[in-house]
């Protein structure tokens, strides 16, 4: 048992170890050697868990999608309105983006998984349903208009996401990504908005972007942790 | 002359065969020997002209950029409204993605492109710029909202768009690309649009998502050419 529990921590700290590696060099240029010492084990040690690079490759991206869907069950388990736990989520989401190096080399193997044997599609699915379901959510609320498509704007508001994330990091290394996402959901909110939504719900929702923003940069700067999705 | 003639012909056949190499493989995952075979040439035509399979790859994401940048110059310089030709820029560019291999695998380069010695950042900041010129051409032309944050929308449209083509391609391969362009068109318009704008103009702009998903969907089956931006 106790040797069980060991085992686990090994791998985890594997897996670890090459985040940082896959992170800095991306998929191609990552080498077996580069991810011995990343990890800080042996050959051996290696092998015992991981069949492959490919096969290390595969478990950062499942480590990291596991806990983005921990974190979008959390914001989807939450009792705020739909429409504002999928804007707080994605503000979430960017945080784990910059700070957790499991998370952003994760997301650097997925967009590159097509050099994989299997493509990896389950992240994109998974976000994708996640959005739908609070845009549903939103629209039962009365905050969504009720003749939107949900199924079109969750399968166009999460790859906008994949999208802004991905060149914030190219541009800026994405210092500027709570700006982005703001900005993201400042232009998406006039579509999505039922026409009948009373003026100071619309208001407060309109705010809530900047005020994420506010709050995210406030807390990077001071290093505190995330906003819990209840509080 | 005919020498010179005869090494830029050479140089453009080998940018081909590695764009079908890189768009295939990846990056990573394409070694030399499978650059040499695509691109028909012997080992040593291929080192005359690229040093590198760095230098292969910046070619075929600089030749696709150029390609990119024209098509983008031909909607910038067109008579069309601001607001139209934006529209139909991503659905001539959501072509290019599907038909051209050059342009596929530039992209692809372009996202996997952390790997390389040299961050590859000008296509984002070139698509930004081109869409923020066709926004702030709207506002001129009293489509787009004079209040609307050009910096802001461009930032996110040209982001977003790349975001909708990546996971296109992994889900579907790029078959439903025409149809995730028209959903974007369909939830950013009310963001965009001008409160002032009359009925008819606001209907007519609401319908070209629409009607050009159609038009390039069958132009896709009949194997015609792609729609001018004059036509």
């Amino acid at each position: 048992m106790a040797q069980q529990q060991r085992a686990i921590g090994t791998r985890a700290a594997i897996i670890r170890g090459a985040a940082q590696a896959f992170r800095e060099h991306g998929y191609g240029s990552t080498t077996l050697a580069g991810l011995e010492a990343a990890a800080g084990v042996t050959k051996g040690a290696l092998y015992f868990h991981f069949a492959s690079k490919e096969a290390l490759a595969l478990a950062v991206i499942e480590t990291q999608h596991e806990s983005s869907i921990a974190l979008g069950a959390e914001y989807l388990g939450s009792t705020r309105p739909g429409l504002d736990a999928a804007i707080r989520m994605t503000f979430a989401m960017a945080k784990t983006l910059r700070d957790d190096p499991v998370v952003s080399a994760g997301i650097r193997l997925t967009l590159e998984a097509s050099n994989f044997s299997v493509p990896v599609a389950a992240p994109y699915i998974d976000w994708i349903d996640m959005c739908g379901r609070l845009l549903r959510r939103a629209i039962d609320e009365g905050d969504a208009a009720a003749e939107l498509n949900v199924e079109a704007a969750a399968h166009f508001i999460s790859p906008a996401f994949t999208g802004v994330q991905t060149v914030s990091e190219v541009l800026t290394g994405r210092d500027d990504l709570y700006q982005r996402v703001e900005e993201m959901w400042t232009l998406l909110l006039p579509g999505l908005l039922s026409a009948a939504l009373p003026a100071e719900r619309r208001a407060n929702l309109a705010a809530l972007p900047a005020l994420l923003r506010h709050d995210y940069d406030v807390a990077g700067r001071t290093r505190t942790g995330p906003a819990a999705p209840g509080a």
